[in-house]
């Protein structure tokens, strides 16, 4: 069967590979039908194996070479003979994340903290671009006939958006500014609007992510290249500024824009994922009582719960995708693409099935 | 009467001034025992005038010259025509903090961060380190028999500790580390281990500050000159890290330790003042689920909680005093005594009145 293997950096290869076993008692087949390609995979492609283990993983045994793709939605083929949540023919999203079930970490519930955790698609024998994979089948959420396929795909960052918003304590009215639309930053806008935000605001550099952000008709778009961002947004809530900023750029540049343009006692969230430190003001923390909570994955029980918010229709995920493309497209027009800060594309999905 | 007055940098005068006139209806005439010179102060006469108003404050007119302190117990020896809270006689602290009661922030009980915050002693009609002074009567707190004059005076810095370690979420139990061992971080200690810590540690490069610490008998103490101070606090907790950590030494060095310190999803509170903005690591908030929770001063209303906790004989705040001064004294033995990085001094309280 085709996939896309993770060799090393810069070496991803769509190549033939044996197809899995049958699923032990409690796993399940999959045949998936769109997969997302997530920064962490681009981290991997541009400078890894950072994630992607390089000996046999702790929890899993797996190993690169790796099959890629842990935000994916598929059909059960199959199912192990102690399965009881899923059957055969049922659509599927997938929640990646393996964890122990015995550390600290998942004695709390705090299962995405996981002193061992692994993740389909980056440290276990498959992924979700790949023609089948086979996965635990805790992993799998049942997707209502109303969530289509290309949204089961995205519910795995859009629980990252929504973690990322839950852990301020956003309440519905609530004024919200994200630093930076890539796709989380769009999906935390989204999950924002749902929530019942009385004020959206986005900061974004990229015409073109600024033009898929206004386009969404949910947010007031700045560009903090022009516009200065904490005196904008002072302006847009009475001079008061937000009571949530989600920082969604992973820059130094968008967090001090976050930190700068809260309300006192306001709290940001780090959900962009930085690559350098960064300089703040305790000073200003100090003294406007702000709050900056980083953020890491999702709690796995939140996947039922977006699932169905996606499915009420006030959650419009797709609306972030700009393409689906084909597996065999995935490097050229994919991680490479993603890759270019000019890029025209926000989140891109990986068909492998047809 | 004899007061110490601000006049400007450098330039803090103990001299021959005017009593206050009687009390508006609402006002109290005090008779201050003991006031404690904060960071605050030394700010002022090192680098200020910073929050001292050159220009008559909008919320009280007051201007400098100012009479210094605002950390202050003392006896009622006149009472308004509407004060009904005390009476001539009652020994009370004082809650310094003037706000307005109709921004933004007051209106939601953050009467902290009111926008036009003054402050007796800083921003008001007299001070603490003064032979009298005429204050609002809803700054007055009574003091039980069973608090002294000295803790009296220590209460107001005992609730910038207590709202630091409550912002986190602190709860009974929880394993605390206190980076910083000044007067605001000895506070922080006790009041953690009134609350119930099931174990303290605290980190503190200056020789007499740990001695000060380690004669507290309650924590662990470490010097992060000689100590691995991440590494040490996770073997002490089992290998996990702590739950909480109050950054109490206003540098980057304090902040990067607490940080490092923590279990992942812990909670850090910058209680410290920085002078000068920081480097941190985004990547790590995010990775491991941290918050970072700035807090100032402390909410109005927990001055009578503060008191009644002392009262308890579980708050032993008088433990982090050094040694009580005369007026005539303040300059030589208190601000340039307490600017020396090598001092020997902890807390100091000032006595005006014998």
């Amino acid at each position: 069967m085709r996939a896309a293997v993770y060799h090393g950096k810069n070496d991803i290869r769509v190549e033939e590979i044996a197809e899995p076993g049958p699923p032990g008692p409690r796993q399940v087949r999959l045949r998936p039908y769109l997969s997302g390609i997530c920064g962490t995979d681009l981290h991997e492609y541009a400078a890894g194996p950072i994630v992607i283990p390089t000996a046999p993983h702790p929890l899993t045994g797996a190993a690169a070479p790796q099959v890629l793709g842990h935000e994916f939605s598929g059909e059960v083929l199959e199912v192990g003979s102690d399965v009881t949540g899923v059957r055969t023919g049922d659509r599927v999203a997938v929640m990646p994340l393996i964890h122990c079930g015995q550390c600290y970490y998942c004695l709390r519930g705090l299962n995405h903290l996981c002193s061992t955790m692994a993740c389909t698609g980056l440290s276990w024998q498959g992924g979700g671009i790949s023609e089948q994979v086979v996965v635990p089948d805790h992993q799998v959420c049942p997707l209502p006939d109303t969530v289509s396929d290309i949204q089961g795909a995205l519910v795995e960052p859009t629980a990252v958006a929504a973690y990322g918003v839950d852990r301020t304590g956003f309440r519905a009215g609530d004024t919200v500014l994200v630093t930076g639309a890539g796709p989380i930053g769009a999906l935390v806008t989204l999950y924002a609007h749902a929530g019942g935000a009385s004020k959206l605001i986005v900061s974004e550099p990229n015409a073109k992510r600024r033009a898929l952000i206004e386009a969404l008709g949910v947010a007031t778009v700045l560009d903090p290249l022009v516009d200065d961002v904490p005196d904008a947004v002072r302006e847009l809530t009475g001079g008061i500024g937000v009571d949530v900023a989600a920082e969604c750029s992973g820059t130094e540049g968008g967090l001090s824009v976050a930190l700068a343009s809260l309300r006192s006692h306001g709290t940001a969230t780090q959900v962009g994922l930085h690559v350098a430190p960064a300089m703040i003001d305790p000073m200003a923390l100090s003294h406007r009582d702000l709050s900056l909570i980083g953020t890491w994955c999702y709690p796995v029980h939140d996947f039922p719960r977006i699932t169905a918010l996606i499915a009420t229709g006030r959650l419009p995920v797709e609306k972030v995708l700009t393409e689906v493309i084909g597996v065999g497209d995935i490097v050229a027009r994919g991680f490479e693409r993603l890759l270019d800060p000019a890029a025209d594309a926000q989140k891109l999905l990986v068909r492998v099935n047809s």
